[in-house]
C-alpha cells in the first residue's frame, strides 16, 4: 500500500504522522506546499516542509505548534536590539535548516536536494518533496493590502479581510523530481487535513499536478481540517469565508470538486453528508482529531478504507 | 584632538577601545577594513566591523578574542548536522547582527548605513565607519590555492604558504561617507597594530583613500603589531614571510613606506629604530601591550605624543 500525501501547516504535517505510523515510511510520499515560503533577512525559510520533517523526525515542538522542541530564540532576540520591527521568530536551531537550505540554493542546488540532505540528517524515512523548486508564491489581497502567507498569517495574526488569494508562479512552476512518479504510482493519494486555500490549493496551481490529480487512476480522499463550523486549528476560516466559501465540510467539498473522489469528515458532520455527496465524493466519517497519534491513525485507516470504495471513476 | 585610525582584526579593535578611552567616543573616526567581508550560507558576514562594534560596546568574547560575550552555538550545531563540514563558526547572538546586516543589504541599503544602525543600538558612540560600501576582497594566493582571508584564517589555520595577496574589487572601490571628511578633519591619524597585509593594506587598496593618506596634511602614526619578531597575534608572519618581508617593526615600515610619517615600536625593539627611521618614518618605543587598558591607552597617547613631532612634511 503505497500513499501520496499532500500537505502543508502542522494539520498537514501531523497527518503524515499518523499515515508513517500506519503505514510504514516506506509507503508514504509526502507532496508539500511550498507557497509559503518566504526569504527572511537573507535566509530562505521553507514552513511547511519543516513542519513536515520536524515532526517526521520527532522533533517538533507541539505546545507551540511549529518549530523545533528545546528551541531557544537568543539570534533572533539579538536582532531585535538592532530591527525592534523583526516579527519572524527564527529559533536558534531552526536557524540552522535555514543557513543550510540557503546555502544549498546560493550553490546552485535545488530545495528538493536541500529537503533530502536535510530528510536524510534528521532521520526521517518517509520521502518528503516540494511540490515545485521553482518558486510559487500564495498572495493574499486583504483589506491591508497584498501580504504573503507568513505576513498575513504571522505579522497580522490573520486579522485581515481575505479578498482573494492568487498563487504567483504556479502557472510556470514544474513539479520537484519524483511529484508525478509518486502519484502515478500510489495506491492512494490522500489530501492532509490542511488549510484548503493555502495548503493545498497552491500545489494544485502547478498545472502538470493539477493534471495528474484531475486524471488520477487511483483514488483521492481527503481528510476535511473543518469541524463544527470551524478549523481545528490555524485560520482556515478567514480564507473560506474571504472567499465566500462555507467554514464546513460542505465548503470544502466544494473546493476540491473536480479531483477528488473521497472526503472523511467527522462524526460531529455527519448531518452534511448528503451535501457533500451531491457535489460528487463520497463520504466517510470518523473522529478527525488527530492527537493523540492512535486517533490520527485511525484517521489515516478511515481514509484509506474510504478509497477501497471510491474509484477515480465513482466521481 | 580629533583621531581617524584605520583597523582591522582583533588587535585593530583593542587599539580602537584605547583611543576611545584615552580621547574619548566623539574624538574617534575608526575606517575599517572590509576586505574579510563574506557571505555564509547566505548571510553577509563583516568580522572587522563586528570586532570594533563588539568592542567598543564592551560585548565582545575577551578570551575568545572574537565575537560576542556569553555567547551560545546552537544554530551553528544545527547546522553542523545539515553540514559537517561548515568551518566557519557563527554563534547565536552574533547571527543576529548578520541577520540584520544581511537584511539591510537585501532592501537596498548599505554597509555604512548598516553599521550605524549597529552602533546606535549597542551605544557605540565612536563613528565606525566601513572603508568602503563596495566589495573589496582579500584573495590570497597559496600552494593550496585562492583563498579568501576567512578560508586562510579559520578554516585552513593560516597553514597555507603565502605567495601574493591582492584586494579584488579595490581599483573601482570607493571610500564609505565621511572617510575622507575623518581624514581630512584629524589632527592625526593612527594606523591600529592591525595585520599591515591583511587589515591596513585592503584600506590603501581604495584608490581614493591611498590618494588622501599619501597627501595627508595631518601626521600619520602607526603602532607596530609585530615585536621581538613575532606578531602580538594572529598571522602577520605568515603574510610578512609569504611576501618576502621581514617579520619585525623594519617589515611593517617597509609596507607603510611613502604614507606613514611616525611608526611607535615595542621597547625590545628599540635598536630597530634606526633602520625604521632610514625608511623615513620617525620613531618612538613604548610598551606596545595593548591589555590591560592601561597600556593600551599609554600606547595610544605615545603615538599621538609621536605625531606631534612628525609633521607629514617630515616624511
Amino acid at each position: 500500500m503505497n500513499v501520496a500525501i499532500l500537505a502543508g501547516g502542522v494539520g498537514g504535517a501531523r497527518f503524515v504522522r499518523a499515515a508513517v505510523a500506519a503505514l510504514g515510511p516506506e509507503a508514504v510520499t509526502v507532496i508539500v506546499n511550498t507557497g509559503d515560503d518566504e526569504r527572511f533577512h537573507g535566509l530562505f525559510v521553507s514552513p511547511d516542509l519543516d513542519s513536515v520533517l520536524y515532526t517526521l523526525a520527532g522533533e517538533n515542538d507541539a505546545r507551540r505548534g511549529w518549530g523545533l522542541s528545546e528551541e531557544t530564540f537568543r539570534a533572533f532576540e539579538a536582532l531585535r536590539r538592532f530591527d525592534p520591527q523583526a516579527w519572524f521568530q527564527l529559533g536558534d536551531r531552526d536557524l540552522g535548516t535555514h543557513l543550510f537550505r540557503t546555502q544549498v540554493l546560493a550553490g546552485g542546488g535545488t530545495l528538493a536536494e536541500a529537503t533530502r540532505s536535510i530528510a536524510t540528517a534528521l532521520g526521517v524515512r518517509a520521502t518528503v518533496l516540494p511540490m515545485s523548486d521553482q518558486p510559487v508564491r500564495t498572495l493574499i489581497e486583504t483589506d491591508r493590502g497584498t501580504l504573503t502567507f507568513q505576513q498575513f498569517h504571522v505579522r497580522e495574526r490573520s486579522q485581515p479581510l481575505v479578498r482573494s488569494v492568487r498563487y504567483d508562479g504556479g502557472e510556470s512552476a514544474r513539479p520537484s523530481p519524483g511529484v508525478l512518479e509518486a502519484l502515478a504510482q500510489a495506491d492512494v493519494i490522500l489530501v492532509a487535513p490542511s488549510n484548503p486555500v493555502s495548503s493545498i490549493a497552491p500545489i494544485l496551481a502547478v498545472p502538470a499536478i493539477r493534471s495528474a490529480l484531475v486524471n488520477a487512476a487511483r483514488p483521492i480522499v481527503g481528510l476535511s481540517g473543518i469541524r463544527g463550523g470551524a478549523p481545528f486549528r490555524g485560520d482556515a476560516d478567514r480564507f473560506l469565508t474571504g472567499l465566500g466559501v462555507e467554514v464546513s465540510p460542505v465548503g470544502v467539498a466544494r473546493l476540491y470538486r473536480g479531483w477528488v473522489h473521497g472526503l472523511v469528515i467527522d462524526d460531529l458532520d455527519v448531518a452534511l453528508a448528503p451535501s457533500i455527496g451531491a457535489l460528487g465524493p463520497r463520504v466517510a466519517t470518523c473522529d478527525t482529531a488527530l492527537d493523540p497519534l492512535e486517533r490520527g491513525i485511525a484517521a489515516v485507516e478511515r481514509c484509506v478504507e474510504l478509497a477501497t470504495r471510491c474509484a477515480p471513476t465513482g466521481r
